[in-house]
């Protein structure tokens, strides 16, 4: 026989437990969904500071207008309008390497270089130290052939809004760790080596945020994908008042030009 | 050419706006994950009242233990260990009219009583009043073939947790609406009709608030399974650090018996 | 313990059996993947005619162009490029009750309408009594308030090319059963009570004849969604070779316009 | 305005064309599924025994019983019985790196060693040269920390029964090209390497026979999905029948610990 160890719940006739807490009794009402969520995967109860910041993160990932995943989301439901659940599998399903990618591969590229320094070396205690720890991680990095995931974006040339804000929420809440640190050095060293001035992006920021709160890189694929649920949520919800699909599946198949293949 | 109207947001070179306001400035850190999901939805933000039974309804609805999602969810993952929101997406495809669709059935269920009953006469004013009202949607519903929904739990058989700790919420925050009123007077009269006890369950009480705070009832599964995203998350990051799906596959592969179709 | 019956399938050490044979001394090199998934679903060999017949709908189903599924395929893959099992499987979802289900929509309609015929009554042995099944199935069906399923096409308005094909296929193979006969008959009567001459669609034809073949209501949607998959295929392989998600993704955004909700 | 060119097909009010053919006067009754499956990625009509071989492949990789996939898309039905398309989404999200990617990575392992062969030198024209680059690229793929795709089974130890089938099919149809070779070769001199013998397994010389069809290895994948459809269909059908669903629910429910976390 197999035995499934959990350390997330358990239900019999008379209570509901949750992370070894009464469910109705302890939770409801006295925790934030957003607060739920962390505990669930950290199986720890985060701090004020920390909620805080979680929170924000999964605020600032929440949308991003007309992406491609709420496009297929919408397209989705067009098709099938009595599947609320396929629609908004369908959207998460567009959140993989290219698009929700930048938070966890962020995330990764800061654990490792981070990874790398410690052991023998302490970690570095002055903007100097972490400045030189990013020209590392950074020179490593290219010469392995990537590109520096949180770096540039495509419409915030100059800044990401996002980016600052989050910075100073993690400050003053005293939760700003060695993650974070280094995407700001890697912020402002990489001029000199990429020979240009990027943003630092706000899905970039969020996965160091998130890999200061102590989740492991391959999570914060997750947590983009639950924030995305609540944008995507919003999109359907849109979409059902005043469809927009209809009229992206007929402009589309306007511009389709039949092409025999070379 | 098309145009497709939206009031979700707007991006542009220097900002992100969301719903009418600045993402950046006036969002992150100020609202929590769960009042932007319900902004997002609902088009405008909730009361401070109305924000914690929504919370609250969330946390109720995030984890049910190992579920035939859940599992599916793990078992996704076991097979393509590279993609999170695949195993996502599996665990919400099972969030259909059997298991999350008690919140929307109840939902619905309660919102045509009341539209029944509205118009010529105004909603009820005292107990009796809700529990002539329940009787009559009972009844109808029963003729018409089909069970009343938010009725029985296969375990929690005597009373489920949820129930009264969201009722009680809901009171104290002044959101107690004709929704959950009526819901309650089901409680008190199915007895006379279906000659037994059964409990108002937690999926159903979870459709009845989220009903009185305004939501179509075309969007409570949303709800449900944006609730259950959450609760997915825990299960995956519990999957990557201890793999039931393994267990469960060869568990299952040894209970198969091979039967040539009659 | 439980145990699971299956008819499909077993394996040990040196065997793989499948439907009763051996996968690889009988089955490879000896049907068509499409005899194979008649076989599977049916758990029956087909006849050959009934193959032909069988393979000839999927053919037929397999792909309609850009359509909001094959966009929302190619939008999942811009994302998540990695992933082919998470674009193809944002395609099918679009497969709902709106686009796929016609195929089993008309199916259940005729069904329907036979087994109300059946028991006292024979089936009908003239082209004069299918008329007046028709009559009687049309009127019914339309009194309850609904469409009647695979009448009329968007495009094909005067004239679903697949239809003549398939009625004729079924006829020189000797398998046009009950179910393509009242659909012949549909054709022929429903100007009389809706007033106006509409196609036999594509989608309701292959309907008729999967349902003729034997295969449940339930079942027609999932044919569909095997041939849908193929298409699909082609669509994912063009998109790979030549994007055309990023353009649609522009193009779209383009076109919306931020409107604060009234 | 943007343009999407396309290779595969076209409407109008009178026709319907794919693939450069009237789909309903060249292809429907014309061409079996598999045909026009192999066709829309290749955008080439099979040759006749191209098509034995994939036929066979599609054959070979349709079911393996109660796979996680398999089991998922069950478990999807029990919650969502009205979503075929969902179950059938669920059981496909699984067919990632670990289960269906060997097909793909055999492919791809393949298709590299001989690009690296190919350009100054011929490629090998008898046995003994194909044993030569088979043991090069194995030590190159061992070197890089990698595991020889397509060696082993965790049931079929002393030999996959599909594999010597399909050489032999494709033997049989004078389509055994440069991937099967390697293939073959690899299975000959991988004991000396590794100092033990193991199987050249089914989903490895498939993807060596699709290799060899002239398919990138990003769409190998593709078409052991679409295989996996089949089976899933056949899965689900006897779900609907005879459902499994509950009852795996149900056990493992039953085999679940709470552990809190240490």
């Amino acid at each position: 026989m197999n035995e499934y160890p959990t350390s997330i719940g358990t239900t019999d006739a008379t209570s509901i437990r949750l992370l070894g807490h009464d469910l109705a009794a302890d939770l409801m009402g006295q925790v934030t969904f957003g607060e739920l969520a962390f505990w669930l995967v950290a199986l720890r109860r985060p701090g004020c500071g920390e909620l805080r910041v979680f929170e924000t993160v999964l605020v600032a990932l929440a949308d991003h207008g007309f992406t491609p995943s709420a496009i297929a989301a919408r397209l989705t439901l067009t098709g099938a309008p009595e599947s609320v659940q396929g629609a908004l599998a369908a959207g998460l399903l567009g959140g993989g390497s290219r698009f929700l990618g930048v938070t966890e591969d962020c995330g990764k590229f800061l654990a490792e270089a981070l990874a790398s320094s410690e052991g023998p070396l302490p970690l570095p205690d002055d903007e100097e130290g972490w400045d030189e720890l990013a020209d590392m991680a950074i020179r490593a990095h290219r010469e392995s052939g990537r590109l520096v995931p949180g770096l540039g974006h495509p419409v915030h040339k100059s800044g990401d809004p996002r980016t600052p804000v989050l910075f100073k929420i993690a400050e003053d809440e005293g939760v700003l760790g060695p993650h974070l640190r280094l995407f700001a050095a890697v912020g402002r060293v990489h001029p000199m080596i990429l020979g240009r001035t990027l943003p630092l992006n706000g899905a970039g920021v969020c996965g160091a945020a998130l890999a200061d709160l102590g989740f492991e890189p391959d999570m914060l694929r997750g947590f983009a994908l639950l924030a995305r649920a609540a944008g995507l949520l919003g999109h359907l919800a849109e979409e059902m008042r005043r469809p927009a699909g209809p009229g992206i599946y007929e402009q589309t198949d306007r511009d389709v030009v039949y092409q025999p293949r070379a």
